[in-house]
């Protein structure tokens, strides 16, 4: 059975968007400042120029990946990636208005767990990301998360959208990191979320 | 000369202290989950007991300080370590009401860039380390500050006190990591700040 996962990239101040939207080009740059083309699987997205490090992490993990959940909000601002998602895997939309149909993106209105069993019957055993910080911290509150992975860039935004805003179960322990690796401009992190039936310490 | 360096125990979600100033207990957890004994001078401060790993930096680390600066709060809140710092050195405390003399202690009134300068002749050559979170924004905001290490810690507080709260100049880009070492429950980073003389973008 694949693993619900979800990442982002953050700034050592924790925010994955500054003030107003802003701060994507400091987030970004890790996209930019290597020497391997990686090219995705949408028309809209150019491909990426990674370092070898963040290249092979990308490549490996992605191919364990079947299918993502995202926000609308997500799904809206990137205009549906040009119709396919870079992963080339199947979207699960989690939406209060549902759209018409379309090839690689179903609909769902019924909560972050609909969504996320939806896309595990989409992944076919593979992993499941889930995606956009209000979609993390839904899915993060329901206990359906199995990791967390963060790109962690230094740079200091000052304030804008932290990666679980308005955490609804804090504190939150997680194991690790069970895995670092040192890009270019960014250090991969990744945790393992402490399931209530570890017999972790909650 | 010696380098200006500051630091902190950082949630993943980039808090130094929860709601509060709760969430110290999870914070802090690897200042006592390893093997490995290490006394301060402070009386009031008992020993740690820390992973080999990060006993080792602090070790290295420790070695080169020679002096703190410190804000009123931290001071107060920590009833003077007891009257000797747990790092055996100096310490300016940066404060608007100047108590009386006493061993150990130097009080400075006239801001961070004086606070700074004192700590730097009592330090004899080696790091100043600037400590508090309000300290060490205003140290990177006047441009004194050459590093900032930061022990990251697995756990979402949610909310809190930001480990550069209120910053004035933000974004600020930060050169590394130029350092990672993992402890146990904690990962300790190190970044070199980008000085306006470095040529860097601002």
């Amino acid at each position: 059975m694949g693993k619900v996962i979800t990442g982002g990239t953050m700034s050592l101040d924790g925010f994955i968007a500054g003030p107003g939207d802003s701060g994507f080009d400091l987030l970004f740059q890790w996209y930019g400042n290597g020497d391997v083309e990686v090219v995705g699987a949408s028309p809209n997205v150019p491909p990426l120029r990674l370092s070898r490090a963040s290249a092979d992490l990308m490549a490996e993990e992605h191919g364990g990946i079947g299918a993502l959940v995202v926000g609308r909000h997500l799904y809206d601002m990137t205009d549906a990636w040009g119709g396919m998602h870079p992963m080339g895997v199947p979207v699960v939309v989690l939406t209060h208005r549902v759209p018409e149909e379309r090839p690689n993106f179903v609909f769902v209105d019924e909560g972050i767990e609909a969504a996320v069993a939806k896309a595990k019957e989409l992944a076919g055993g593979k992993d499941v990301v889930v995606n956009g910080g209000q979609m993390a911290r839904q899915a993060l509150e329901a206990g359906l998360l199995d990791e967390v992975g963060v790109e962690l860039v230094p740079v200091l935004l000052g304030g804008g959208t932290p990666l679980f805003a308005d955490l609804g179960i804090a504190p939150v322990q997680f194991e690790g990191p069970v895995r670092v690796v040192e890009g270019t401009g960014v250090t991969h992190l990744r945790y393992r979320v402490r399931r209530s039936g570890d017999g972790a310490p909650a």
